[in-house]
Formats: C-alpha cells, sequence, structure tokens
C-alpha cells in the first residue's frame, strides 16, 4: 500500500484541551489545507491551493476559541479534505473528490483501488480513532459538536444564511440552540445543507451509537475573516450551545 | 431658575429601538461626553475632557449594539455625568462632583443651591422621567439592565475583574447571568463595585419599585476599545442575559 503520510508526519488529527472539564467535545474535519508533499498539491493551481475546497476557511480557529472558552477538548484534522474527507464514509462518492463545485483535482483523478485503501487506511480511519478514544476519555457523555463554515457564494449566488445548525437524527440540541439564538447573527436549521446532502458522517459516526446529544455547526466564512469575527461568533456559539445544554440538564 | 441646555438641546436622552420586542429595557446613563456650551467644558483640561471622568468610555457603542442583537428598547443619555451623575440622587454628595478620582472639575465648585437645582431639574428629572415612560411602554414587565464601564486601573493599581454584575436588592438576575457565564470572558459579581458605593440609585428608583428583575452591568473599558471588541461582549453579554431570562420564565 503506497504510504500518505510523510513517516514523521505524526498522528493526522490533533487533540487541543484534551483536559477540557465542559461536558463538550469539539471536532474540526475540515480544519486542515495541509496535503503531503508526495501528493504534489494534489495537482492543484497556486489560486486554488488555500481555497474553500482545500479547508474550512476559519473552523479551527473559531473551533480552537470554543474550545478555550468552553474548556471543552477539541479533535483538529491535520490533513486537507481533498485528502480524504473525514466527514465522508468510504463508500460516499465524493470522500476523494476528482471534482469539487468550482475547481478540478487532478491528483484525485483515477485512483486506483489501492490509492484509494491507503487514503482510508492512512486519514480515515485514524482520524476516526482519535475521535472515539477523545469520546472515550468522557467520564459523562458529551454533547458532540462538529465545527465548519462554507462560502458566502454557492454557483455565483449569494447564500444569505450566516449561521446553520444541522442535525442528522436528533435534531434536540440543534433546536436548543436555536430558541437560544438572538436577533444578530442570524441562525438557521438545516442550512446550507442538511443530513440528506451526506454530510452528517461524523455525527452518525460517533454521537448517534452511543447516544450523544448532537449538532453540526456551519458557519458563512465571511464571519470568520479576522480574529474580531472569530471572537464574536466563538462568543454567540459557545453561549448558545451553553444554554441549550444547561435546558437539557433542566428538563432530565 | 439658570438655564444649563441650549434651547434647541432637545430631550437630555435619546430612546434607540423604542419598538424593541424583547422583554428588556436597557439603560446607558453616563453615555455621553456631551457638556452644554454654557458650561464652558466645566473648565476641564484638554486632556480630561474626554476621560472617563466625563463619560463610560464604549458603554454607548455596548449598549447600542446590545440593543440591536437583543431587539430591546435603550435608553441613552445625552449629558455628561459631570453635568448631573444621573445614576445617583440629588442628596448624593457626588451627584455634581467638584473632584473625581483623578481630577479637579472647576466648573462644578462652589455652585450655589439655584445651580445646583437647575441641574436636578434640566437633567436628572428629565432622564429618569424618560426612562419611567420607556418601562410605561412595555405591555409585560421587562428586565431592566443598565450599561456601564469602568477603567483597568484605579488609583495605579490593575482591576482583574473584566465583567462585574451588580446587584441592588434583588440578586436573581445577576445570579442567573452569572451561573450562563463560561471560561472567558471572566464575570464576577458585584465588582468592582457594589451597592454600598451607592452606584445603584437607577435600579433602586425604577427597578425596586416596579418589582423588576435588574442588574447593573460594568465592562473593564479596555476590553470596548474597538469595534470588534464591542461585538464580542455584546455577543456574550446578550447571551448570558437570554440564558438567564429564559430560565427565569422555566421556573415561573
Amino acid at each position: 500500500m503506497p504510504l500518505i503520510l510523510d513517516p514523521d508526519f505524526g498522528p493526522c488529527a490533533t487533540v487541543v484541551n484534551p483536559g477540557g472539564r465542559a461536558g463538550i467535545c469539539l471536532v474540526c474535519e475540515h480544519a486542515s489545507a495541509e496535503i503531503p508533499s508526495r501528493l504534489e498539491d494534489l495537482g492543484l493551481s497556486a489560486h486554488d491551493r488555500y481555497s474553500h475546497a482545500v479547508w474550512d476557511l476559519g473552523a479551527e480557529a473559531l473551533a480552537r476559541r470554543m474550545s478555550a472558552i468552553l474548556d471543552a477538548p477539541l479533535v483538529v484534522s491535520r490533513v486537507s479534505r481533498l485528502v480524504y474527507d473525514c466527514n465522508r464514509p468510504p463508500k460516499a462518492p465524493d470522500c476523494i473528490p476528482a471534482r469539487t463545485e468550482r475547481i478540478e483535482v487532478p491528483g484525485n483523478a483515477m485512483l486506483s483501488a489501492e490509492d484509494r485503501a491507503a487514503r482510508v487506511a492512512q486519514v480515515y480511519e485514524p482520524f476516526h480513532d482519535i475521535v472515539a478514544t477523545t469520546l472515550d476519555g468522557f467520564a459523562v457523555s458529551p454533547a458532540f459538536v462538529t465545527v465548519h463554515s462554507f462560502t458566502p457564494q454557492w454557483h455565483g449566488e449569494p447564500r444569505a444564511t450566516e449561521i446553520g445548525l444541522l442535525h442528522d437524527a436528533d435534531p434536540e440540541l440543534a433546536r436548543a440552540m436555536q430558541a437560544a439564538a438572538l436577533v444578530e447573527p442570524s441562525v438557521t436549521l438545516n442550512e446550507p445543507y442538511d443530513a440528506s446532502d451526506g454530510v452528517t458522517h461524523t455525527l452518525k459516526r460517533h454521537a448517534n451509537g452511543r447516544g450523544l446529544l448532537n449538532v453540526m455547526i456551519e458557519v458563512r466564512n465571511d464571519l470568520l475573516s479576522d480574529d474580531a469575527g472569530v471572537e464574536r461568533i466563538a462568543a454567540t456559539l459557545t453561549s448558545m450551545l451553553a444554554a441549550a445544554l444547561s435546558k437539557g440538564a433542566d428538563a432530565a
């Protein structure tokens, strides 16, 4: 099987604040723009090399601030989603995309079965093993929260959604967070995607089986374009999460 | 009685977002650096003219953002607290201070009884009339929230408090907000002042009699030094308020 990562690359995810005391596990699958050197930038042009196709702009900065404000563990991917999209199962047609909304990815075209198996074995499985191990470390079942960003335009049309809360089978946490939302920034359920778009794999894989409250957060990336924006959105989302979980505790 | 305000000055407070639908009334007594021209800057030096003695730096910007995020009415003073400190009753020795922590205020020294009565009649009473009228406009009793800022140093010593929640006789809202606080920014009850310092006059005058949930918010002004800081603190405080009030509603 071909080696994807350089031998000294280390684990394909970092656990930030592993001892965090909040009952929340944060995950950022699309944090990284890293493409291992032997994949030669997957043939991307310089223009596309750090575009949204490669990573979720601002998502890691947001997730790290949320981790600090909440005192919550955070699993951060260290490999670009174009190498393997850890929020997709190996059977998904777009888990190693040769084409995205806007660009061709030459390094993902015409991969052999062995090439694909190498990406799964060296990126996808180790990433989810680290998530699972992190979840195992909680004394009490945590809420499970993934952090993503999306582009202000889609096929040239502006997107009005500012923050989307996506759920899979269990809408409880997404709805409770929406109930805690204020006038600004606007918060919408299941926009700009929903589970039927196949974007809730990480929730399915880790939260559904363990029965964890869970939500996938999507933030329009122009709201995360500088530190100030990240601070504002982190303050908003962490407060909504805390309010939603505190409600849940009251009801229980 | 001498005229304090210019004849065309208009009301000494502005009501921002008077039709706001939140069950919250915001008040910013120390919003303004305005000193009517006939008071000739109260004899202040250029260095002191826009210092914390004159107004709470950043408090109006913060209160306006909170008003927008919550959709809540906000009463904003249009006259400097050195003309009359609307958060002090006329009997308080520091309601028209001739000296503050750091500076002399020549224009407030040796005022006649008539001068003092003019400040009360033309600034203090109309300000509180506008607050009372705004409260009368709520169909259901609102929470009553005043917004202040304080200096990072006091007599040369740094202050560690970032956000203080001050209460008068009824601690319920302050405590519920503190319970909704996260790791950052830090939130402390009754710091850097408390009711025994005579700083809760507005709460006493309007909230105690009507039985309104109430709190005085104090933010260290270095956290409000630019728009980004204001956005972050506004996001934090509005979420804490919403969480605290939503809890109250559950308990009722």
